[in-house]
């Protein structure tokens, strides 16, 4: 599929557009947490959950999507969205104020996994992408579990990214007005894993626990 | 409106659902990143963007929203989602990993604000929303800029909010499980600000814009 389709070509601002595999792959591997969009008679939803990716493919937790997935048994057109922010952009203008932020949207059919094996997988995949060394660490999903579980795969094939990064830019004319310009950086932050209160003794934090970063 | 309406009651983890006004203006008013979920033939699509509220009213910045907008002079049924990441919950079982989030789903239909007035004071809602004190040292908008600029505006009137927080929590006989358990707190947090390289002599930084956090 060439890209941008004429579905995800980027309308406004398209000098941040970014279309090539490499740099979404970036973005989705910092992210962990989509927004995935499906409508229902012409009403959209946008729903908050986990995802992974493991190559070409998204992994999306189904726990969100229980009211889709009532809707539809065989695929659903969706829309999921990753964002990072990165910071606030202070122009010297109103109007130029802007975000510094890094988004992919992908569009395409999502399908809930059936098969067991593929299931399992697919949790394998989210849950590294989540925190890579858990997985092994904590009791492994059983057949009941699985069964509860919805996992949704979607190819990515019709995507795009949007990316704003670096100073304000300002009018010309505007570089004179007399106020402070510039960026406040935001980042996600980890701070110290709190313990939970039946933790048995002698359990210590993992390495992969401690000063968790998606950088 | 009664709460919930049938398209936003939660389905999926009940007990996590809340529907009282005050809940779900503290998550606004926390978050300032929506993701606005719009559908085009069917096909729903995403888009990140900034937002203030005051009020019953939701304030949502119109430049990601163009493809929506040339779809529709008219309101636009929308979904604004806003998700606040607290945390990665770490259950013995991968079954019962969770996040810890708030977020706060609103349904209805977006009107583009076509009046310079209130254009304008929406304009302000959103930029004091996001940082405070910024408008009053900034270069107003000028109507050519009011112009260019689409505000929406969404009656927060129907809408839910998820809420999950705390420790994990483990099917019982899952507690002798030998691994590590509890919560790696996440949240977004500012550096120090960046001034822009071409700063006027002797302006420093404002108060606003030291140690911003939405807390």
């Amino acid at each position: 599929m060439s890209h941008p389709s004429a579905r995800t070509r980027v309308v406004r601002e398209p000098q941040r557009a970014v279309y090539d595999r490499a740099t979404i792959y970036e973005i989705l591997d910092e992210g962990f947490i989509c927004h995935v969009g499906f409508a229902i008679d012409g009403q959209p939803y946008v729903i908050p959950t986990s995802y992974g990716r493991k190559d070409d493919m998204l992994y999306i937790h189904g726990s969100a999507a229980s009211r889709m997935l009532r809707h539809a048994n065989s695929g659903v057109p969706v829309c999921v969205t990753v964002t990072l922010l990165d910071g606030l952009v202070l122009a010297r203008s109103i109007f130029n104020h802007s975000m510094n932020y890094r988004s992919v949207v992908v569009l395409g059919t999502a399908f809930a996994i059936e098969g067991v094996d593929e299931k399992l997988a697919a949790l394998h995949a989210l849950s590294e992408h989540i925190l890579s060394g858990r997985w092994k660490d904590a009791r492994q999903p059983n057949e009941q579990e699985l069964k509860a579980t919805t996992v949704l795969r979607l190819p990515i094939e019709e995507f795009s990214a949007k990316v704003r990064q670096g100073q304000p830019v300002d009018d010309e004319e505007d570089y004179s007005f007399s106020t402070w310009a510039g960026v406040i950086p935001l980042d996600m932050v980890a701070a110290t894993p709190l313990s939970d209160s039946r933790l048995l003794e002698g359990i210590s934090l993992p390495e992969y626990a401690k000063k968790y970063s998606r950088k």
